[in-house]
This record gives C-alpha cells, sequence and structure tokens, in this order.
C-alpha cells in the first residue's frame, strides 16, 4: 500500500524581487525620511498619505481593455457585483499618478496652489535584478497649481537644502536644470513636420548620457553600430539639420551667461525655444538670489533623462563622488531625485489644464550612498542585557530593567533558555549590547550587580591585549541601589 | 450623423473602501507610531520591515488550489515562466503571518528569542462600511522563541507603557489577561469527547460579550431567540455540563487571589488548566512586581477575544472611557490592542515548534480615541506666508523665505497668481498660516515690511471687537533688516 502523501511545507521565501529590512536600516531609512519630510514641511509642504490601491482607470498609462492590464503594475480584478463586472485595481508604481488622483478629487476643498509632500513604497511590476526591487521608497513634494518658474526654482533650491540636511555634503552634489520648451524650439527650427520623426529624435536625445556627441550625431544621421555589434537604425537627418540638436546638447558653457547665449543661438528665431531660455534665465536669476550658486544648481542642457515627459523645466540632481562599480572602475554615483513641470497632471481627470512642477526622491539610492560614504550614524548599539541565573527570581531581573528603562536607559532580560549562561552572554553579543548585568545568591546576599562592560570586552578581544585598558575593569561590582546612576555612567564612558 | 463618440474621462475616485490622509492627520499618525517605535526599542524591540507583498503559499490560510485565492486577502497570479504557472501573490493582512514567514526564513541569522517590532499598512479584501476601511495601519510587538511566561508579562507591560506614552492616562484604559489553557482545563473537566461540540463550545464562549451570562446559558443549553427574532441553536449541554464554562467567563472577582481561586474551582482536576491558572499567577505576580498593578493590568476570565486562536495567555487593551455611539447612547470606547502566545507560529514552515508572544495596536483606532478625547496636539499652524505685490520682485521676495527657512521658521512666497491680493490673503488664511508678510513698492523704498498677524485678526474676527487687543496691533510695520528676530517674537507671542 502507497504510503499517504504528505503535504509539502509552504516555502519560507519573500516573493522574487522583494526584500525584508531588518533593525538598523530600517531605522535609517526611517530617520532619512523624517530628516526629509522637516525640510519639506519648512518649505511649506503638507504631508499627503493616499492608499497603496488605486484603480487601474486612475493610474492611468494602462488599458482597462486588455485582459489583466498589469503590464508594469501589480493589477487584479474586484468580484464581479451581480451583472457588474469588478473594477481593476492596481499597486500604485509612483506617487504622481495618485497626486493627480487626490487633486482633481479633492480640488475643492484644497488650496490654490496645493504644496504636497508624499513617502512611501510604491510598486513595479518589473524583471528583478541584482539591487533591483520590485517595491522601493519614493520621497515627493510638489507644487500643483502654480504656473510660476519660481516654483520650479524653490523645488531646487529645497532639493538642494534636502540633500545636504540628510549628510551629503557641499560639493558632493550637484543639480542640473534644463528645459523642455527649449528642446521644442530646437525640434522647431530643425523643420522636422513628422511627428514620428520628432519621437526618433527625442528616443535618440535620450541616448546621449550614454553615446555622447558622436552617437548621437551617427544615430541622428546614418546609424550607429553599437557595443554589441548590432546595427541601429539613424533618424535619417542630415548633417545641417542635426546640427540644432548637437548645438543644443553641448552648449553648455563655464559659466550660466555663456550657456544661455549658446541655446539663445541654438534655437534660432523660435518663440517656444525663446520662452524655454528665459524660463532657465529666471531661475538662475532667483536661485542665485537665494544664494543658491553654481556650486550647488546648474544649467545644463546635456540632462535629457525625463525631457520627453515634462513639459518645462526639467532638473536631475547627481552625486557626483566616485564609487567602484562591479567591474572595479571608478564612476560617479549617479542620479538619486529628478522632477520637473508637468502642465497635463489633472487634466485627463478634469479637461482642465493645472500646472504642476515636483521632484521625486529615490530614497534607497540615497541611503546607499551615505552608506557608502561612511556617513550613516543611527546608533546600532544593542539593549543593557540583564542575565537569568536563577529562573525563581524573574520577577527581581525585571525589576533591574524596569528601573533601567524608567531612566531611558534600553534594556531586556534574557527571555530565552537560561540552563546555559554561555548562551546567555552569545546573545547579549549577537544584540550588540554595552552591558550585561549578572545576579545570582551570592550576589543577592550582598546586594550588588556584576556588571559586564562588552565594548571594553570586544575591544579587548580584538587588540589581543588588556594592557591598555588595565585602568578600566571589564567586569565590576555595583551595589544594587545605585544601578541606574553606575549603568548610565558606564554608557556614557563607553560612548567617548 | 452620429458624432463619434469621445473617450470618457477617468473617475478621480479612491477605489471602494479606501481614502487619502492629509496633512495633520498624516503628521498625527507618524508621531505616534515614533512615540510607539521609542517605547518598542526601550524595551529591547528591533524593527523590522518586511514587503507588503507575500506568496499566498508564505501567507497561509488561503487554498493555492482553488482558480482566485482571495478570500480575504487582495490577490494575482504572476506571469507564467514557460510552463510552470505564476505564483500567487497577495498584499499582507497582518503582521504576524509576516514574521511567521521572516523568522522562518532568517532564523539561522536572527538571535533567539528574536524580538521585533513591525509598523505599516495591511489590508483586507472585505466590504467597507462607514469607518471601515480595507487598508489601515497596524503596530506589532513579538518575542519569538521564548516559552517563558515573562515574555508575556513583558508585552502586557509594554503595551501600559505605550498607551500612556501616546497620551492615553492611567485609569482610561485597562489590560485584561486570560488564558487559553485555563479554558482548555475546563473543557477538560466538562468531559467533552466531540471536537465538533467543542468547537461549538469555543463559538459560544466567543460571544459571551454580546449575549452575557444568561446569554450563553441559554446558547450552551437549548438555544436563544435572537435580538432579530431569528432562533439559534443551542450547543445541547445539559445545566451541569455547562457549569464550568460559566463559572469560568464569571470567574473575576474584586482581586487577583479571588479570580484566581475561582478558577481553581472552574477547571477541578484538569492539568492542563492548572498550568493555565499557574501561568496567571506567575504574569500578575511579575507584573506587581514591576509595579504594574491592577489600576492597569487585570487577570479578566471575561475577556473571550482571540482565544479561539492562542494557545497561552491572551490579553486586551480597553479604553474604559466613556463615548457617545451612532445613536447617542453612552459606551466604553473598547478595545484598542490585543494579542498573546500562538506557539505554532512557525511550525507550518519548518516543522518545528516555536513559542512566540506578542501583542497588535490598532494605530488608527488610538488615534480616533486621542481625537476624540482632545488630546492630539500636532502643531497645524501653516507656514508665514510671503505675499507677491510686484511679480517681478520674486527674487527679494524668495531673499525673505530663505531668510526665515534658515532659521528653522516655516515660511513660503504666495506662488499662485498674485493678481488679486485678496486672494493671497484667503490663501494664507486656508493654510492656518500664523503671519502674512507684505512688501510693495513704498515698503521696499522705506526698507521696511508690512506685517500682519493673521492670528490675532482671526480672534478679532471671532470676537468681533479689537478692543480687547488693543494694545496689540493687527498689522505693523518692521525694518527689512529685522525680518527674522521680529518674525520669531512675534511667533513666540502668538503662542502664548
Amino acid at each position: 500500500m502507497a504510503k499517504p502523501k504528505k503535504t509539502p511545507r509552504p516555502k519560507a521565501q519573500t516573493p522574487k524581487g522583494f526584500r525584508d529590512y531588518f533593525g538598523a536600516e530600517v531605522a535609517q531609512r526611517t530617520q532619512m525620511l523624517q530628516t526629509i519630510a522637516g525640510v519639506y514641511h519648512r518649505y511649506g509642504f503638507e504631508a499627503l498619505e493616499s492608499s497603496a490601491v488605486e484603480t487601474v482607470e486612475a493610474l492611468g498609462k494602462f488599458l482597462p481593455d486588455v485582459d489583466r492590464p498589469n503590464e508594469g503594475v501589480f493589477a487584479w480584478q474586484e468580484d464581479s457585483e451581480g451583472d457588474k463586472p469588478g473594477d481593476w485595481l492596481a499597486l500604485r508604481y509612483d506617487l504622481t499618478a495618485p497626486l493627480a488622483r487626490v487633486y482633481a478629487q479633492h480640488r475643492n476643498d484644497l488650496p490654490t496652489p496645493y504644496r504636497r509632500y508624499a513617502m512611501g513604497p510604491v510598486w513595479r511590476n518589473e524583471k528583478p535584478g541584482p539591487g533591483r526591487f520590485r517595491q522601493f521608497y519614493q520621497c515627493d513634494a510638489d507644487t500643483v497649481g502654480s504656473g510660476s518658474v519660481a516654483a520650479d526654482a524653490e523645488i531646487c533650491a529645497m532639493l538642494s537644502d534636502t540633500l545636504e540636511a540628510v549628510g551629503i555634503e557641499r560639493g558632493d552634489y550637484v543639480i542640473r536644470i534644463n528645459n523642455r520648451k527649449v528642446l521644442n524650439g530646437v525640434l522647431e527650427v530643425m523643420g522636422l513636420s513628422d511627428d514620428a520623426q520628432k519621437a526618433d529624435v527625442l528616443r535618440t536625445i535620450d541616448k546621449f548620457d550614454k553615446v555622447g556627441e558622436a552617437g548621437v550625431r551617427e544615430l541622428l544621421g546614418k546609424g550607429r553600430l553599437d557595443a554589441s555589434g548590432a546595427y541601429i537604425d539613424g533618424v535619417g537627418l542630415d548633417d545641417a539639420q542635426a546640427e540644432p540638436v548637437i548645438a543644443f546638447l553641448t552648449s553648455k558653457a563655464d559659466d550660466t551667461a555663456g550657456t544661455l547665449a549658446n541655446l539663445r543661438a541654438a534655437i534660432g528665431d523660435s518663440e517656444t525655444g525663446a520662452k524655454g531660455v528665459d524660463e532657465l534665465q529666471q531661475m538662475a536669476d532667483l536661485l542665485a538670489a537665494g544664494g543658491y550658486g553654481p556650486d550647488r544648481i546648474i544649467i545644463d542642457p546635456s540632462v535629457v533623462r525625463g525631457l520627453g515627459y515634462y513639459t518645462g523645466p526639467v532638473f536631475e540632481a547627481e552625486l557626483t563622488f566616485e564609487i567602484t562599480d562591479d567591474k572595479g572602475r571608478p564612476r560617479s554615483f549617479g542620479s538619486v531625485a529628478g522632477g520637473g513641470r508637468y502642465d497635463d497632471l489633472v487634466k485627463r481627470f478634469t479637461g482642465q489644464e493645472v500646472p504642476a512642477t515636483g521632484v521625486s526622491i529615490g530614497v534607497d539610492r540615497l541611503l546607499a550612498a551615505l552608506h557608502m560614504k561612511g556617513r550613516l550614524t543611527t546608533d546600532t548599539t544593542g539593549p543593557v542585557v540583564v542575565t537569568v541565573m536563577d529562573r525563581d527570581r524573574m520577577a527581581d531581573y525585571q525589576a533591574i530593567v524596569s528601573e533601567l528603562r524608567g531612566a531611558g536607559i534600553r534594556a531586556e532580560v534574557y527571555l530565552g533558555n537560561p540552563k546555559n549562561f554561555g548562551n546567555q552572554l552569545k546573545y547579549a553579543d549577537q544584540r550588540n549590547s554595552p552591558i550585561a548585568i549578572i545576579q545570582g545568591g551570592d550576589e543577592l546576599e550582598r546586594g550588588i550587580l556584576q556588571v559586564k562592560d562588552l565594548i571594553l570586552g570586544a575591544k579587548i578581544a580584538e587588540t589581543a591585549t588588556q594592557e591598555e585598558w588595565s585602568e578600566r575593569p571589564q567586569q565590576f561590582e555595583i551595589p544594587r541601589a545605585d544601578l541606574v546612576p553606575r549603568i548610565q555612567q558606564l554608557l556614557e564612558d563607553q560612548d567617548t
């Protein structure tokens, strides 16, 4: 007779592309979000927390008429109610699409302009890769309902203040500003009449980061042999036609005046282009008046990321310090935040154009950068651990931790099996505890506690010699009555 | 000829059962979560943030062999890879199921016991109702890997400290403790052999809150006519058989010793029952030693919520102050947190029994309670608003707010259309701004700023008389050079 088949146990695993965050990682992110929220708040922005779940209809971009509208998002269909099919719902993929929905839904109750910040996880249904997760944090600030270029300038100033507030030193970052209208002007003077061709040019410009000036020239012309050996078809422009694009992308000069002059040349007599250059000029003036000079924020037309999406000013914050990539080559850390003006935000809901501008900070990337620079200072010290020498005296040990906690000291009684004392100290070690407190029957009779300085212990273990610490004992006795002041003193001594 | 049909605009609406949180609501919750995290941390617990998404297999409770395993959860199927069907994923419905998965997955790297706290939204695919949402916050702390009743007592003490830390005063709450093992002992002495009958008794006990002693007697016996007029079948026990259950539920005496004596009588010679009563005794002793007396934490066998789920001690925090319900009747606010021991947590993953105990705080309910008691003290003051009198002098206005922000003062320039000055003041009003700053051409020439005290303005508007405020002007001039100290001074004056 065959054995009855057992139900296999479930696998204890996060879904592909998701991960868990422990202890210090959580604390560091929380601390960073608080710092960022503090700056945003000081600039007059209000918190908004929308739900993680939106209707696919409200999120947009995704077609509700296909069977499973989850290209890029996690989506599911609600149960039907009678004959009515259920709505398609999805997890938000950014914080901008929900903002558009919130503003359209609540616009009569919100002030104009509406300045809000939002922070939280977003979800992307993409193929996960190393270091690339399907849930990650964003931290956005947007001004909805202001068409003024002062709003854009302010976002850039705030971004600069934010980066410095979280620990990126001045000189280790730069915020670059470009403007979509300048590019539109360039396309105008090129005389491109065909929308498909315009789109091809936009796509080519987007590759400027990777392929550089020569590469863009080839791609605007006949085409280009790519690094993998594949031939990429070109847009088919002749050299003269391509020239304004090249002039635009390479217009950055030594100073803002020079860059703006180059841009004015590139856009010829295009009115749209002139408006774009004027906006860049105004932003530069406003920022300079606020003390945000080119050591922090510069006009740089080679910034192309997002140019296709935004409708006016576009900005990007790059960390400029060098790191070593996977293959051991030095490169600059790169982008940690980006944003710009997108004036069509609410239109799809209400039919009315509502100007808006904003920025999104990639919190996880920023944390990684600070980690690399050794600038994450979160306290990872574990609790003071009170060991259990006598199982029946748990109340005494609890009283000790109660007193410590009452004085604001992080403390706990060992709650595992107390039989093996070594395990208790191993636990304290694993918890990164600064101090272990021991009281057996003998110590109880004498009204004292044994105190083990685990920080000193670790130092001695490292240097393998106690000589230099000889003045400081690794373990000593204190009167039970002096518990709180003596432990406080030791914790202070350990800190210095 | 028919007009071409337009694509209808998407509806700007949250999905049913979801909502948005604005400004102060977000700040208040953030503040509360920080306070709770502070207490949990001081007790030695470490933060854990698992992903919002889990495999349905890991979450358990839900059957992967039905077509759509989303009873109660939001679930969807991943795309298939080749012949392999995609995994079913779901949003977490609590923070305990993910903890079980995390502990099973990472147990070799985690200390034992593992003490962790977690806070964040959870999702339930339930029919939404008034005040009942499908996304809400939980805030949990659990000790995994300790079978000691000291761990349970500690969780109760921590819950008490937490409630007081967030602003619930002593006397306005009580934490009640019960124990599943005592109930098991009661079932034992009743001599119930039939598991179905045991389950029926458990279900009946769960209704004690609603129907009281007489109701439970009826339901254990022949049955009961319910408030709606429907007849509910009884379990069919005779009076003598039902007696131990009634004795258990009504065993609460004036003091702990009395309650425990009543319980010992109710469980007769059941060993399991005696173990349960011993545990309650130990918890009461430990808590008393820590100073947590019956003014905060009591043994109360009438607490039945969760008795079916937990395996040992069960606890519930209730806010005891009176509120008025929907129908104008007074009732106590009720439960805001609950927890207990659940020793089977990790077993379904690893086959090994791992003891665990923990608590979950319903943050949104706790916020509602504090709101009702008027104890939410979040600062809802808006920014100082610098009005725009001259569009071309935006840089000057930005310089003013830069100086204020540099001094830590929340401030912004009005970024809407400045044409209508009334709108600017209306905006400041809507933002709850304390101060408006005005500088037209005249003021510029004289090197001064006009300062409008909007708090005073609001007070005057309320009382319709300026007399009592006559010493304090509602609008006055300050030298431009004295901006920061004068505004700082005014903000301080407004606070008093």
